[in-house]
């Protein structure tokens, strides 16, 4: 507790494809300062870094300097924990053929303990620090957004497995028979039905199997997003609802299946679907409760983020470096 | 260390529905005396505590004396390890409509702690202390044998999961359409497959469907079990080893779903099926590394345990002893 006091807030950093946003937090989850840049900006890791510390120092001396900042955490897409890197992530230019050690770079810069995980874990520790999984010692957190991440803790823990990578279950194979092809390259991954994109084909393809009436009609079938099928949704558009039963069966199977795994206190939603509320969550529960062995039905929570979904992802980051 | 010089031994009780095997075991795996009761002789639990007691005093005079046994460890079916109980268990009279509070009940008789956890999880951890897991910290434990269980080891520890039941993975779902009916009354588990009866069940469909010659065509369907399929394997029996194909396929794939969740360093397979040795584990690596994401490619070994079958599941047993 003394070195809390002493040092009241972490950094966080979430490192997406296009932005990189920077937050300087408290132990409650109280975003004092936040600034940003954009990540395209810089073809070399080295003019990254740079250019993130020294906009990272404007909102560091707004707190009263470094020395009340503990520790930073970085949330990024292939981030290593063990490792400190960044590995051959395919949305970062200079990370997307080769392994950055980020974490090494901002600790010489700063000065102060970086710790580094990918967006997902960087979310369910998020939720454990600030949001509705604060005291549960068990839990799966649910990203569902362009892709379909995941952060599972187990004994208060996160699971980072043998070699930092563990965690993916946007890819347990849901269809093994004409699956559809996932970007990971392979067929029938849970993300290549749960995802933004998944939705959206959901939709295409049932508008095109099916004659049931909708306002998805109206658009050309290459402007169908997730977004328009919500909309849709919420207007009680039939065919958008059955896309919506569909993606939470499916949800419900694979969580289903993970409740063999780790027996959890909670899975908890995250992200874009999750706006839905009861129209994805209700299937969710519906198809878990017909498809979860007898011994553990009924004991598992579902739960949708708390984390306000603009600042979720830097309080995710910032929450690694609690534990630094 | 101290502790463990004034009090060296650990017991493991390998509790099964037809028999009990105890054994009074060192830090080193080795079995310093044994005794076995009948566990169908007794109707009630407290009958059956007695006798054990009884049994066991013989033993623990051979050693020295309770003082010198650190506590004791239970491997039963549906064992719960947080409240050290076995709850609704099929195969057992005094538990198969409630919940007994065992570990309790032998720590009153031999004033030892005593911890209980289910045969799987008890085979994990026995492979942890006395076998090829020692010095791992993430692997899964499978055992193949009238059902499929698993044991999933995370951080050194064995994930027990929020209600004491987690790591059932034997219940996995591998076929969403056209399922075999499972014994927990679901369908499609990996259970249903890649059990000993799923492995005779395979051989008598795969009679059924084709005209490949084979030696099994001399049994009647009902007298074939995965023993009788493992002797014609090993004469090179083509349908025998299309039977292995198709079990060590589907394990290879359920794997690859299983690296997604905690990235193991290692799959263990323990039980019957594993005495067909290259047969099985060939395809099962085979299928692993075609189904596994790229990221987990080449990472997990795939072992066969190395504790002797007759004495492996009381070794497992103590070796939860050694940490309560």
């Amino acid at each position: 507790m003394v070195s809390q006091q002493v040092k009241p807030y972490v950094i966080g950093l979430d490192l997406g494809g296009t932005n990189s946003v920077f937050g300087i937090v408290d132990s409650r989850g109280e975003i004092k300062a936040t600034t940003a840049i954009k990540t395209q900006s810089y073809t070399s890791v080295k003019d990254y870094v740079e250019a993130s510390v020294e906009a990272l120092h404007t909102i560091i001396d707004q707190v009263g300097g470094i020395e009340k900042i503990k520790s930073m955490g970085i949330g990024a897409p292939d981030g290593n924990y063990y490792k400190g890197t960044v590995e051959y992530a395919p949305n970062l230019v200079w990370a997307h053929d080769c392994i950055v050690p980020l974490a090494d770079m901002f600790k010489e810069k700063l000065g102060i303990p970086v710790g580094i995980t990918n967006d997902a874990n960087a979310a369910a520790i998020g939720e454990m620090v600030y949001g509705v999984a604060r005291g549960m010692k068990n839990f799966i957190m649910l990203t569902l957004g362009t892709g379909v991440g995941s952060g599972i803790v187990i004994n208060g823990s996160l699971v980072y497995g043998s070699d930092g990578f563990a965690g993916e279950l946007g890819h347990v194979t849901m269809r093994r028979e004409n699956g559809r092809t996932c970007g990971c390259g392979r067929k029938g991954c849970l993300e290549a039905y749960c995802s933004a994109t998944g939705v959206a084909r959901t939709a295409r393809e049932m508008l095109e199997s099916s004659s049931t009436p909708s306002v998805l009609r109206d658009l050309k079938p290459a402007d169908i997003t997730s977004l328009e099928v919500s909309r849709a949704a919420e207007k009680g558009d039939a065919l958008a609802l059955k896309v919506y039963d569909f993606t939470g069966e499916m949800l419900g199977e694979a969580c289903a299946d993970f409740a063999t795994f780790c027996s959890p206190e909670a899975f908890i939603f995250f992200g874009g679907l999750t706006k839905a509320g009861d129209l994805i969550m209700n299937p969710i529960k519906k198809s878990y409760d017909k498809h979860v062995m007898p011994i553990f039905k009924g004991k598992a929570k579902f739960l949708i983020s708390e984390l306000d979904g603009s600042s979720a992802a830097v309080l995710g980051a910032s929450a690694i470096g609690w534990d630094l």
